[in-house]
């Protein structure tokens, strides 16, 4: 064999007991502020057939893909490069019977045959939350607001990373009331979407060929450059673009519901963000690192037509997808993440030592077993030392709470219990090490 | 776009959330009995160079899997068929820092692309548990105790489920005792194998092809029969198949291991259980359902070479794999899995209720948030209706904990808060309510 098979194929990770905590810790978070905000998860299989992707995204997405076919099969699969199409699919087979509205999340891995680069992998897990069945700023901004409580719960604050919001219809309103004809709005939303990969002068050139004068230009220009703290009125915006404030109306609402969830200090407005998917309707957000450093943490919006797009009835829909991969990133810049993920793992309860002798070494097994039925994490030394000492560094270095010494004391039915948190050492009755350390509180 | 596309490929799943709900509990079991057994979690890449599979099982493997190559890409990569390759890869990878033993478990999906059938998926889910590094009965006990572990968890006893337990050593030297040479203990240990898929008179043609006289052959039948609870003496078992105790010393060893850590009654000698795979070389078992009726829910056993097969040093090495779906067949036999997997869904601690006004309507999306960020499971009402009676229907149907009313009190700082469990209501003071709900026993 050679040599190269013996690694993880370019671009996958192999995740030894550290670097999965870390994934776990992370998964954690989004799983724990899904089910709070009241999400049921969901998962789809790993490969679907092809065509789910080609049909929507045209055959252009092959090469992004890892498409294969079985020996003998008749049908070609893809590996999953997003959830939405999985989503879409599952939500419309049963569209008739699920409870309204559909509250779902999953963290699926998925797959990109792209060249691997920082934050983009060919293997990763993305965080999807998708609301269907309900329109509307309030539920925008309830899909908003999960993504942050995640973001609170792994240490993240306002400072750190921004929710940079925009909206198709304010969007298309205002790029109507800056002259671009209603023909060519959307090509207007693609020259906004790449207005960080163009030079200002190539920006203004594409720009006066959607038709703009030269003064809309400029405005247009500036739009595309505009943000401001949600927290800010929508009309201060407005003026600074130099439109009517009810142009952006839209923007308002969202500003509003917002609000009253208490997440203004999170959110940024942002024009230029139009999420490159044709499909999205109204509500567009990207999550950033503040600096703009890093690829963005999180993208999603509101795309209404979803559900009928993959043969399902009509049926609002909101959602976004979080990787994990940039979103470490963040993390680690921020020291939000041990530099040793080991710290994450989850603690031993108890570490089992013996000091020797028959009783003990006959006890040790059955005690472990008796802990773990308990529902007690329980580790024991793998070295034949008997020294207690010795013995004891190894708990310490596993991070037990607790050491349990079977030594002398067994002939009358006791064992030597060790707080390794607080130091104390007690003679206690065999029989009854579960229950104390069951009631031990937590360090 | 054809309809199939709208479906999940042929014999993979859509998990809607009751049956993802029935998926996390078995995977709950498996993950604590891992954790609480002192086993660290890992995961790998979904797939791996196909030469990681076709080198060491022969290219005939490639039938069984799904592979492909990327389009312009140079390397055949194949999804995982099992998740040992990847394992002892990664031992391999890092076997001079690794602390000895190694202990790991992994839940990954897997994939073969067989024809679907009972028990038989082309994706699932898989539990391994690996012990590197540690030689002896007593660890490959260790191993079987985590599986018993997680099957008592999930509610099942010694008279649903049985470990079925031989020895590769003990095997080799009873078909020694019963006339077969060495270089013909291999074929031996295939015919075994295939025991139950033999008619009798066809087993007894071939055994007598490997060189064993009437006697011996009628011996190698009955030996190829024997079945013996654990608790039982070896002795009467060498009896039986009428050789020496000392021959089936291994197993001995085995049994006096599984009496120390008090799990005999959950285990059976079955001779007859080889495992196909050439790897194994001590101790082999299965889990299967007591009546027979069912693939293995489990399999594994010693197989010390494994990780100088994958590139790396000499390592003794034990562990087994137990896969989703025969497990919850045997569950759902057992009545041990509920009818409708919602029962399994995490239950909401509070569900917020408006009863109208505006005082109400502009603190429910603040008081969610807020309960949301105090860690509580909370949960509200898509309707429009501000009936409170109907809403704390919703709020039953939801399985809450807790209703909170926001009402007329509201104008002195209070709200109703009902107990649902109980039954019980009472007029609290806004500020407190997290505080309240979170002492609160869970019921």
């Amino acid at each position: 064999m050679s040599t190269h098979a013996f690694q993880a194929p370019k671009g996958t990770r192999d995740f030894y007991p550290s670097d999965l905590a870390v994934r776990r810790h992370i998964e954690h978070a989004w799983r724990s502020a899904s089910v709070d905000c009241g999400f049921d998860e969901v998962e789809g299989p790993t490969f679907e057939h092809l065509e789910l992707y080609t049909a929507k995204s045209g055959e252009g997405i092959v090469n992004e893909l890892f498409s294969f076919r079985r020996a003998g099969g008749e049908n070609d699969y893809a590996l999953r490069p997003e959830f939405t199409p999985t989503l879409a699919r599952m939500v419309a087979a049963r569209a008739g019977s699920l409870p309204v509205p559909v509250k779902w999340f999953a963290i699926p891995n998925m797959f990109r045959a792209e060249r691997p680069q920082r934050g983009r992998l060919r293997e990763f897990v993305q965080w999807n939350i998708d609301v269907c069945g309900v329109e509307g700023a309030t539920t925008d901004v309830d899909v908003i607001a999960v993504a942050i409580l995640a973001l609170e719960r792994l240490g993240l604050t306002p400072n750190d990373v921004q929710v940079r919001i925009s909206h198709r219809v304010a969007i298309a309103r205002m790029l109507g009331a800056l002259g671009v004809p209603a023909e060519k709005s959307a090509d207007a939303m693609t020259l906004l979407d790449r207005r960080d990969k163009l030079k200002p002068e190539e920006f203004a050139q594409r720009a006066g060929e959607l038709g703009l004068s030269a003064d809309a230009v400029a405005r247009f220009d500036t739009a595309a450059r505009t943000t401001q703290r949600l927290a800010e009125p929508i009309s201060t915006l407005a003026a600074r673009i130099g439109i009517a404030a009810d142009e952006l109306s839209a923007l308002d609402e969202v500003r509003a519901a917002a609000d009253r969830a208490g997440i203004l200090d999170w959110c940024t407005v942002d024009v230029g963000i139009v999420r490159g998917l044709a499909y999205y309707t109204g509500t567009v957000f990207e999550v950033h690192e503040i600096s703009g450093a890093e690829r963005a943490v999180a993208g999603g919006g509101r795309y209404d037509g979803l559900v009928e797009l993959f043969g399902g009835p009509k049926m609002p829909a909101c959602g976004f997808g979080m990787g994990d991969v940039v979103l470490a990133n963040v993390l680690r810049d921020r020291k939000l993440l041990p530099d040793d993920g080991t710290a994450l793992l989850p603690r031993p309860d108890v570490f089992v030592i013996s000091a020797g002798g028959e009783a003990a070494e006959s006890e040790l097994p059955r005690l472990l077993m008796r802990l773990r039925r308990a529902g007690l994490h329980a580790r024991t030394s793998a070295r034949a030392t008997r020294n207690v000492g010795k013995l004891l560094g190894d708990a310490g270095k596993a991070r037990a709470r607790f050491a349990v010494i079977l030594g002398a004391e067994l002939a009358d039915g006791n064992v030597s219990l060790k707080d390794l948190d607080a130091g104390a050492q007690q003679v206690v009755s065999l029989a009854g090490i579960d229950a104390l350390i069951k009631r031990a509180p937590h360090a």
